[in-house]
């Protein structure tokens, strides 16, 4: 295709990054998104962050419901100076009356970062096949990047006195779900001892346990698949996730049989955890199922600080991605684009 | 739960305010809204408006369909030089996946204010229950408040000459709607009679009666609710609003047999009312039944100006509830994170 | 009505102009608005263009789906320091509870410019009998203009060596459709000779055909509607575009019958073109029916440039039609607001 007439920001895909899973980044390189959300948080709380989105755009496509994800990076826009465009899949043409593939291109002449929480992992490919601008996964049915910063964040914010994460272990209370085998690849990449605690069907499978085996070799982690309650004790931050997804509903009672009541999160469950435990919880949490209403509002639940850093990684990740190609103009330019236009103004 | 970590602006729930109904402010509160509006829109005349909500977001909630509510408080917030981030119900978790408490967290975590237009007053009551930030109640099924800061202003822009507020008589045409039973509030609070003219069958129940009657013993005002349509008469304002409610579907023409034609505004009606009388309308106006299109037009009517006030008060709200959370940063707070932020980039 | 109070900038609609087809403007003023683009595309290659639309917002009514129409207008009032508000069928009134006009009349109080991808013309009829701020025909059943600008504007960047507008002859393959009618317009006014070129049944009717007599008359175009094939060779633009619309989908299959294969845009048909020939469409593509994958990503495609100039030809038309009723506030009034302001502020 011709395109030599264009203004987008980066037709030749050069450095262009995206992101489907963390696990696509070198610790070195997620150190760094980290450090960027401690700057970006205490900034926000003298009210002072810089304009590093200035008018610029977020194309945020979403096949499915969000409450998080959508407030999350629809302020992390606007506290930047930019803006953030809600479409939805009833909204837009994608994949009906036109290809992943196209509305990528277009969406990358308009936009200056992609996200999409989409149906499949397949979208997100194709969506980065074509695109030019940075994509960034809101989840998929795969991978769910963008929560795993917010929750390293949240559990280096919340560490025990004297210890650090390589100290810690996590255990994920549920169904082999996108946050759990993200949570695996993430908490061993960071040294973090891993367990999923559950009953047996529905543990992680054997390829993610390979992907996990890289990371231990690195780090030193260790992880466990298991049914045995009582591990908890071992365990400094317990995690909670709905024990079924929107699309499993009429798997719902065999699940709920599975999981309830040895595995639902309480004040008991909590108080058998390591000394000093924390919870976390992806949110939405249903109270009557994988938590109770008493762990979720204890004194050792995080879980609301948590959602507010999903606010906190956002802005990260929009700079983080975007800033190599937004460049600063000069005072010369903006003088001179503006009397241009100014002057062609007055004469209409 | 714990909270060390948060730049929420407002966890511990200090000088926190929330706007159910205006019956819950003083009238020197009322008055200081009504100052702010006519400062902002004064403002608003010069293309001067202080960017107060500056980088700042509402959560917007929308459990029903709305265009003035919706543009109205998203045209306010761009002026103040912020966002409003619309959610409807089908694209977010509210009260189905997640409680409409913890939505309320998660969004006070996010967001500077939060406006919702619900289908109960219990989802008001529920976002209160745990929001951080304000909450503004857009619509609920009971009280309309955002409405009734821009009504008292229509009205005091067209005052007859050498006459004020507690001079007047408000006519309600119709059902004891959420306007109906906020109008009668708002003007005994005000001075101004109110009545309400319908068939007997609409007429509002006592228990608001009473809490007009604490209203009139200190303002003097009175009310009367009678089916008698040439009261009219003794009104110098005459308010229209729908016959039936979209969940009133399946009484629309029962409805419409007891108020038409008697209880139809028309220009006759308008002529019958005080000399100078003005016409006021919520809108959506519906021109085959409450109001004929020769009376919504009439030289007489102000609904639209009443309605561009929606904006006008939207934009009060915004500053008044939220002005003493959004502290201003100090020069060398915006040079140091700067510096912190710009140097990390450099690195990456 | 009364209307002494209002704020709103255009209420005597006094130098008012709307935007329902290009062939509403002459060639002069069309040319103003191309040079427009060129500044702007030039300043946001520069990350430089002026907010000439700070703190101002589009009121964008979508009654049919839409990416590039809408991305793109959203994105221009961002990147011009504005916001565009999204307003689906579903979410307000239009036409159900309150008549177009009433509409109009509102969105005009609180928005400084309105957008509408209506499905029918009698929307955008309505909307501006009453609206007295610029309203812009986002697509209606008949006509695209927002189109013709973005396709004009990337006809001129790809013109062979040597050749201007006046030279070429562009072929639209396919349907009677609105971008077909705008184009057979725009190109007879621009001294572009245009062919259609498809099945006789689905020929332009001649009443358009009368209108482009009367621009050949100025410009010297001359026009053809033929079912020969063969007559690509005397084209340099070849331009396609679905052979049916969302709403004639029971006609699809007789349709695609009458089109297919003759009329599908293919490498091979781009050989049988003029030398040099580009291809056009405006998007979305079906691969499988009105153009291969192989055109549409051929070297000749200027496809997705088109589609980027959807966002010059936006921010253009934003300014274009509401800068003279936006008035840059001295700095006298700016503090004069902001000291009235916050003098109150402080008494809250």
């Amino acid at each position: 295709m011709k395109t030599p007439s264009s203004s987008a920001t980066n037709l030749n895909k050069k450095n262009l990054e995206h992101m489907v899973t963390m696990n696509d980044f070198s610790k070195q390189e997620i150190d760094k998104m980290l450090e960027l959300m401690t700057l970006l948080k205490n900034a926000r709380k003298d009210n002072a962050i810089p304009e590093l989105f200035k008018n610029k755009t977020v194309g945020m496509i979403f096949e499915a419901g969000s409450t998080r994800t959508r407030v999350s990076f629809e302020t992390a826009a606007t506290l930047l100076g930019g803006h953030a465009i809600f479409l939805s899949k009833k909204d837009i043409h994608l994949g009906a009356k036109e290809t992943v593939e196209d509305t990528a291109r277009v969406l990358s002449r308009m936009c200056d970062i992609i996200v999409a929480r989409t149906n499949s992992p397949d979208t997100i490919e194709g969506l980065i096949r074509e695109a030019t601008v940075p994509v960034i996964n809101g989840l998929d049915t795969v991978y769910h990047p963008t929560q795993m910063l917010a929750d390293i964040f949240t559990i280096q914010e919340h560490l025990p006195d004297g210890k650090e994460l390589a100290d810690l272990t996590l255990a994920f209370m549920g169904d082999a779900t996108d946050v759990c085998r993200s949570l695996l690849l993430i908490c061993t990449k960071y040294g973090i001892n891993f367990k999923q605690i559950g009953p047996k069907k529905y543990h992680l499978e054997d390829k993610w346990l390979r992907l996990a085996d890289i990371n231990c070799q690195e780090s030193g982690a260790t992880y466990e698949i298991t049914e045995d309650i009582e591990k908890v004790s071992e365990c400094e931050v317990i995690y909670g996730d709905s024990f079924y997804w929107t699309t499993q509903l009429e798997e719902k009672a065999e699940r709920l049989a599975a999981f309830m009541p040895e595995y639902v999160i309480t004040n008991e469950l909590m108080k058998k955890a390591a000394p000093g435990a924390i919870l976390l919880h992806c949110l939405p949490a249903n109270d009557k199922e994988e938590v109770t209403r008493e762990a979720l509002e204890g004194e050792y639940s995080v879980a609301f600080d948590q959602s507010e850093n999903r606010l906190t990684a956002q802005m990260a990740i929009l700079i983080y991605f975007t800033h190599k190609f937004i460049k600063e103009p000069t005072i010369e330019q903006i003088k001179f684009h503006e009397n241009k236009i100014n002057d062609l103004l007055k004469k209409l």
